[in-house]
């Protein structure tokens, strides 16, 4: 077994970072968490618990909470990227100038979503991000030492470092109550998945490795969807029979989009697909599902987002996915219905009955 | 499109019988109900309505009750065998001397299991009652002309038919409110497939055709196992991360079984695999489930058995996929632990444990 990271970052101090913070902690690593807003990490230091996040958990002294961008990753050998997708890009342009310079240190991220506009997927996001700050930083490098040629050669600015994502069935509340859970740990970077199987594998908390990080980005994000659309149709008080056919064709429409940008289809049928997107569509907590659920019902989007607290990742998602379904060219006729009861305030009753009166066909997958 | 049966008898009074008896009733076409036990057949003839299995729905007139064995299958162009997979033999065995002589009556099973000592699907017991019937009285009707060699020549008993599998995430007593629902018709006798099709068609009743009959019974039929052991999690109240992650490990294991029986890996990732997994996993409702809820919480099979109403399939057929398991070599480790707890006396907190601390690996699928 490889070893454990042993200093770890946290970039985010949602309800997933302070639930994977306090698993390392309780594993004797050194933990520090990172919040965006200085005025939410004070409040938690002070009280010792993440109130607004993950109500009724006790946070250890050791962890070290801070808002400070320029000393968050001192001594990081891990990061753990915990950000909302959408967010993601603006956080990371805002700290990676702080990156140790002359390191890589290997980023995992948690992250379940596609960028819109850019349709890029987190640790694309990341890579992106500290790719252009390490070139920007290179050429103020440059123009830094024209004005002071006497100083010492700066050290390489900070390279991409190795990725990886985090992703499974993980209830953010449920990881809290120390329930069991598996989950995958993806990078292209075998030697990293394995390190972070050591360092994060509990006696309740299961870490499989998958070489497929496309695969296992995409079914995360891509289940947040279908989530949407089973709680739409919970909303409509549908039954499980119809749920349970949603996320059966719901597989096999995101598994095409998946396949088609190149991941490997077993990683829909796995943990991280078809076990994510059955926690998603079933647990009553859930965001995206919740959020459709309103919908079913007959509310309006801006009202419920307001009225859920945290960001329903789904909603930015589906557009990003009708556009990487466009460019794919793949057919994707709930993820359609979805945007249009979103965004073209298609009626939530008439969106199910046109997926229902689709001419029927022999069953396909993939 | 293909065109409809048109009378239609029901091997069967169980709740399946009753709601697609009124779902073909609603059709227009002729409906014939069989029940093994006269006394139950007289009461609902009485009451139109099958207060034991699918109470609250009134039966039409024209929706034809029998105890009869000998004219239940009159004019019959289409049989639904809706028996619980164990009673599949005996039913049969009574029956098939009454099938019509001389034609062969296509026969589609909706039942889920796998009988316990020969290990064979639905559709395999009655094809193999049939054919047996069918030599016997060949044998018989060899003796009969030796007796009165006058008599007519009798005509050619019943040839083994088409056989079919109706299956899918179809709990009955949404589809008795016309639910939405989709569901697969599979047949290797593709054009029977298809006919089904147009016959069970309706506007909340979705019908895929599926040339895969091995792999839509084994999904039927193994889903059963592991709701077992969904419902095992929820009497331990092990919350929805370690339910999903079940789901997706269970849905690798009987993929494994299927394809080393020779289905295509696709059936277990659509419909009929992981949308009738999924139903039954998390539908309250589920008779599999709730064993296995009970289970958890402490309660003994053979009480489990004598409160819950019904037939739990999966419990002779998880003996049935050990067998079949060992037969064909396949790691099955939901499925034995499933078994131990059933049959070993194993608690199922150990059985859970036992599970999650087998040694971390790569993902797999299949």
């Amino acid at each position: 077994m490889p070893d454990s990271f042993q200093n770890v970052t946290f970039v985010g101090d949602g309800a997933m970072a302070t639930v994977l913070a306090l698993l390392l902690e309780s594993r004797g690593l050194n933990v520090t968490v990172w919040g965006p807003t200085a005025e939410n990490v004070a409040e938690v230091i002070q009280t010792r618990e993440n109130r607004r996040y993950l109500p009724g958990h006790r946070l250890p002294d050791s962890i070290r909470l801070t808002a400070s961008d320029s000393s968050c990753f001192r001594n990081a050998d891990l990061i753990v990227s915990a950000i909302p997708t959408q967010y993601v890009r603006s956080v990371w342009e805002r700290l990676a100038p702080h990156l140790p310079e002359g390191e890589s240190v290997p980023v995992v991220s948690v992250a379940k979503g596609i960028e819109k506009g850019t349709i890029l997927r987190p640790t694309q996001i990341i890579g992106d991000v500290i790719e252009k700050v390490s070139r920007g930083q290179g050429a103020e490098g440059t123009s830094e030492s024209a004005d002071s040629s006497s100083q010492a050669p700066k050290p390489p600015s900070p390279q991409v470092p190795s990725l990886a994502s985090l992703s499974g069935p993980s209830v953010a509340d449920e990881l809290a109550k120390c329930l069991p859970a598996t989950v995958a740990a993806a990078s292209e970077d075998t030697e990293f998945a394995a390190r972070l199987q050591t360092t994060f594998t509990t006696q309740w908390f299961r870490v499989y490795t998958n070489p497929d990080l496309v695969g296992v980005e995409l079914a995360g994000a891509l289940k947040n969807v279908i989530a949407l659309a089973a709680g739409i149709l919970d909303g409509l008080q549908a039954g499980n029979n119809a749920k349970s056919a949603l996320l059966s064709r719901g597989l096999a429409e995101i598994t095409r989009l998946g396949v088609a940008m190149g991941a490997t289809p077993e990683t829909f049928f796995g943990l991280t697909g078809v076990g994510d997107l059955a926690t998603t569509c079933f647990s009553p907590t859930g965001r995206n599902r919740t959020a459709g659920e309103l919908l079913g019902k007959g509310k309006k989007l801006d009202q419920i987002l307001e009225d859920i607290p945290g960001v329903v990742e789904g909603v930015p998602t589906t557009k990003a996915v009708v556009d990487l379904a466009q460019k794919h060219n793949v057919e994707m006729p709930i993820t359609q219905a979805v945007n249009q009861v979103l965004f073209e305030n298609l009626d939530p009753l008439d969106a199910i009955s046109n997926l229902m009166s689709r001419e029927p066909k022999t069953e396909r997958v993939g």
